[in-house]
């Protein structure tokens, strides 16, 4: 059988009484690294916060190790108990889709245990989540790439009064160009995008296709570390968000619809405060 | 201070750690009844049950105790640790927007702790979550009140490829036309929406506006007891889902939009079998 289980926004302690039974029972327990070592602020000392709460120890399996080795997980989970850990939830804001299919379509069990996600957690904030258009994700841009799909994509969620989630590019494990050409794996650092950065590239295409999707007076809403005990949750307009640091990543955006007065309510407790912009705004913890 | 603490979808091994922590240092802790009892699948049994594992008593705390004691539930906030658990997410499908508000505007430090909800847990059928519209709610219809601002909404979504998750009505505490005219205390028997009354809803209403959002033909996905062990989710048209017995509730419905490759490798897991409509399709428990 494999357990693919969600562990959940913050820490450890978000990990569901059934994910931890499904971890205790397993052979082996591998977790997905892409984002997870970040999120759970896990070192190698984070790692072994969870083999002691888990009492085993837990395999990293990079994005690599999932593509190459992937069959090796599932011959193993074949025979025995195997759990895969991922941040957050199974199929939240990164799928792994293609890590059922190829489990089913060898014959193995599996079973998810699902927890919060961004996806779901961002109603915090106060904007209903049946209010939200589609998603749209925010990638780097590079002095020759400069995609901009998602401004069509938000500009038809707000003519239609709806709230857009922008997911914020995640570079982790991206070879050096250097490696690429000499065929040896070395890697960039990683890097995360802030919710700054996403307002410079949102506002930059803005100006390209100037059809007034949205501007700097547009209310916004910016989550750094959503689900953990430092959350910091920021209202205000693109230009008064760029005014924030938020620190830590990871970060993600929401940009603001049509509000209901309840929305308007509740997100009045996150307001930045103008006069002190660089106090900490934590709202709700 | 006031935990609101998401409890999961299936049943109280679905919280998590930190939940757990929280309500065992709470003095005092409320139970949200509006869908509570029925998706833990819980009677007075359910009940205890749940606290066992918390180690002391629950208050059942339904709409009216809410809406008519929130201000006494507040103060004992102000004063002590007090948790308040939902079902799913705090403010997944269902908000408590109000009741944080209430909480902030009296003074009271609000923690929310994050769970899955529908609103992502609907991922494990394959579709990407980022790739769904607007959320609609299918209202049940009476003789004279058949409001279908939903439809609108789906023709929209449908129309630019996106999948469509539909929220099936839940009545409870509804009270008795008669106890209405007398001002005594009745209720009518809770009812759930299943599956199948949704799709007749649906297709009623096409047929009365005919811009053909969608028709018998059309893929779908229904979801009963969605995170429960005995989950049931089953791929098929409008026309094949009708056949389907979902047993008891919760379900809930998604209109699938323009499918990606992977999409579709793993809806297929999940396709209705035509040649046994009976047999139950669980696919990935």
């Amino acid at each position: 059988m494999l357990y693919i289980i969600g562990l959940g926004l913050g820490d450890e302690r978000d990990i569901t009484l059934r994910g931890l039974d499904a971890v205790k029972k397993c052979e082996k327990v591998y977790i997905e690294a892409y984002t997870s070592l970040l999120s759970f602020g896990l070192s190698t000392d984070g790692l072994s916060t969870l083999e002691k709460l888990y009492g085993k120890p837990i395999i990293l399996a990079d994005r690599e190790t999932v593509e190459e080795k992937v069959d090796n997980i599932l011959s193993e989970a074949h025979g025995s108990d195997v759990a895969f850990l991922v941040v957050g939830d199974p199929f939240g804001a990164t799928t792994h889709t293609d890590l059922v299919v190829r489990a089913k379509t060898m014959g193995v069990d599996v079973k998810v245990v699902h927890n919060a996600s961004v996806m779901n957690a961002i109603g915090i904030c106060g904007l209903q989540l049946y209010r939200y258009g589609e998603t749209v994700s925010i990638p780097f841009f590079t002095e020759t790439w400069r995609p901009d799909s998602f401004y069509e994509k938000i500009e038809r969620n707000r003519k239609l009064g709806l709230h857009t989630l922008c997911l914020l590019d995640i570079r982790v494990k991206e070879p050096t160009l250097e490696s690429l050409c000499r065929g040896k794996k070395q890697y960039e650092p990683p890097r995360f995008m802030t919710i700054n950065t996403a307002i410079d590239q949102l506002l930059e295409v803005e100006q390209k296709h100037g059809k007034s999707a949205y501007n700097e007076d547009t209310e916004c809403v910016g989550f750094a570390r959503l689900g953990s005990e430092d959350q910091m949750i920021v209202a205000g307009t693109m230009r008064q968000l760029q005014t924030v640091d938020f620190g830590e990543p990871l970060h993600c955006l929401v940009i603001v619809g049509k509000t209901h007065p309840v929305e308007e309510e509740m997100l009045e407790f996150y307001k930045i405060n103008t006069e002190k912009p660089e106090q900490k705004c934590n709202g709700i913890a």
